[in-house]
């Protein structure tokens, strides 16, 4: 089970605590206090944080002198002004509250804060009809990066928004075909972290088929949702390669009840089959309570269930789900990884990393 | 079950899209393609959109037109320092990734996204070992607002970052004998969102004696959380008021996997119970789990089980939990109008919202 990190804190040294609100004489503030003591003006004590701006070396040092013995920081709209760094990375996603992307956002936040970044959320629709002004909404607060899902905003959209390359794609791409991202989708001009779900999918077909499965369904998840495709287009290229049938596809939205229901009718006014593929982990739990309490099947015995992400609630005992697992901290630390490169080397090339999915098997499949 | 609501793209009106990037030569910002056109310095423009900052009159308004021409605004950065407002709230919170915290970080994202703000995540400690410097942290981010939990951020040690009572706290209050903050917490410094646990936790203990429960046990969250100590507080004044026994506690963390562990103890080792009350839905589940798979307990026949927020999950049929909501959507809505109203009257005193509990009856009590 995955366990979030908990915080470092170790590493705010740059962010010294303020002084003591009980020194401040009332209406005065800290910048204020500073530049008394240095015998400097308010805009003196500013333009010493910015070691571009114009200020003699000895008023210079005076005043970061006095500011560290006060630990005082000018705040981060005057350092983002100065050093053209705001130290917000943004995220944009569609459901905050899915166990995925918790899971996800969880991590990102904890391993970013430890950098000295925030995160900043941005909720969106998953079906790219994205309004471009929350592109201009986004871009007013001059997020040093910003972590999107090719399903949630168009590259040729977000182009127009952000400068090349700042943003870091998460993408999927098509693993039979593409070495690379096509040309014509504008990705090339990303960083992007490639999700390769291959791996995983043969091994699951691999088992399932070592235990005699041969019909499978695959239980969609919303149509417009790239991960969604993907993992569609690569389980058929698996079963063709093995010879095995094409699995029978059944609509649904990744959610709980459309895998509970959808279930129901593949099996009621369906084919049923002898093992369910689906989409995301919540819907395969739909699926299982459907079969078992429903439907009356017995899991593993008379219909095998797989599920994919291995969020916490797969290894709950009731579902005890086998499933194909994206190592979420392997996929932060790599998403961190090319924010902070791509902020040492604004002018590089853009960079792609790959992560590559497992199985892990519990007691759904047999 | 929650449905997060889905964002309203068009509240971005004052955000215009940026002019498109083919416009713009190579190395030259829009702000400085402004300042061209209008024939004025870079300076000028900035303060074109400061109404304190010193300028022309003929001036501002011809950089204002040019730049509406372009769709030019500047960036947040330099609006915060212009207009003293950041656009950002800070949320701190201990486990981005818990199905209720999720939850609620989601609505209230939504929420203040309608309204042009964005949410600035910070994570915490649950046992308020919060590192003074991550408040100096926040402070540099010079958010608007910020929406705190009682049990992760001790009022004292927030007073010193921030002004008084822009920071909204989240509060467990002793309802049996406090009509308020106590004077020496703190909290009557700050806003208050209340959550007031006894109706629903009444409404439980009622039910569970209509069915003739007697021995109650309470399964407890982190010792640390304010939510925890509230419930259990709560659940033994309810039942000495009824004359009923006080419940036994068993020592838990809010997991799926101690409530597992935890109910196995208290049934082998300890005196058991007739109704297990748990202090979120989480080890709920692990409880039920336990009792109906390791213990062979039959729910409700033998034990009840009544958990605590309502998420998602405790519709799912595997578990089907009765327990207490606190409504996420009234929750939000309430913190989103505690913020607005203090960014319009910084000077109001503290203000108190309370929100209530109710019972959501499903199948584990009977």
């Amino acid at each position: 089970m995955y366990r979030p990190p908990s915080v470092n804190e170790s590493d705010f040294s740059r962010f010294e605590a303020p002084v003591a609100r009980e020194d401040q004489p009332r209406g005065q503030s800290i910048a204020e206090i500073v530049a008394d003591r240095a015998k400097v003006s308010r805009a003196a004590v500013s333009r010493a944080f910015n070691p571009k701006a114009p200020l003699r070396a000895d008023k210079r040092e005076l005043v970061l002198r006095i500011a560290e013995e006060l630990n005082y920081v000018p705040n981060m709209a005057g350092r983002a002004l100065a050093t053209q760094r705001s130290h917000l990375v943004g995220v944009v996603v569609p459901h905050v509250c899915s166990p995925w992307e918790s899971l996800e956002i969880d991590a990102l936040t904890t391993a970013l804060q430890d950098r000295g970044f925030a995160t900043l959320l941005f909720k969106t629709r998953i079906d790219r009809s994205l309004d471009p002004k929350l592109l201009s909404y986004m871009r007013a607060y001059n997020p040093d990066s910003v972590v999107v899902f090719t399903e949630n905003v168009p590259p040729d959209q977000l182009h127009r928004a952000f400068d090349q390359a700042v943003p870091v794609y998460v993408d999927y791409p098509n693993e039979a075909t593409d070495p690379g991202p096509p040309p014509e989708s504008g990705m090339h001009r990303f960083d992007c972290l490639r999700v390769l779900q291959r791996d995983g999918i043969e091994q699951a077909v691999a088992l399932l088929s070592g235990f005699g499965r041969r019909r499978f369904a695959y239980l969609a998840g919303n149509p417009k949702a790239q991960a969604n495709t993907a993992r569609l287009r690569t389980l058929q290229q698996v079963l063709a390669a093995r010879g095995l049938p094409p699995a029978a596809v059944v609509d649904g939205d990744f959610s709980y009840q459309r895998g509970h229901d959808a279930t129901i009718e593949l099996f009621r006014a369906g084919p049923g089959a002898e093992a369910v593929f689906a989409a995301n982990d919540v819907s395969a739990f739909g699926a299982l309570d459907a079969l078992r309490q429903a439907l009356g099947r017995r899991v593993p015995e008379d219909v095998s269930v797989v599920g994919f992400d291995d969020i916490d609630q797969a290894a709950w005992r009731s579902y005890d789900l086998t499933t194909i697992k994206i190592d979420v901290e392997e996929r932060v630390a790599t998403l961190v990884r090319l924010i902070l490169q791509r902020l040492q080397n604004r002018g590089a090339p853009p960079m792609t990393e790959t992560i590559r999915t497992k199985l892990v098997v519990r007691s759904t499949v047999g």
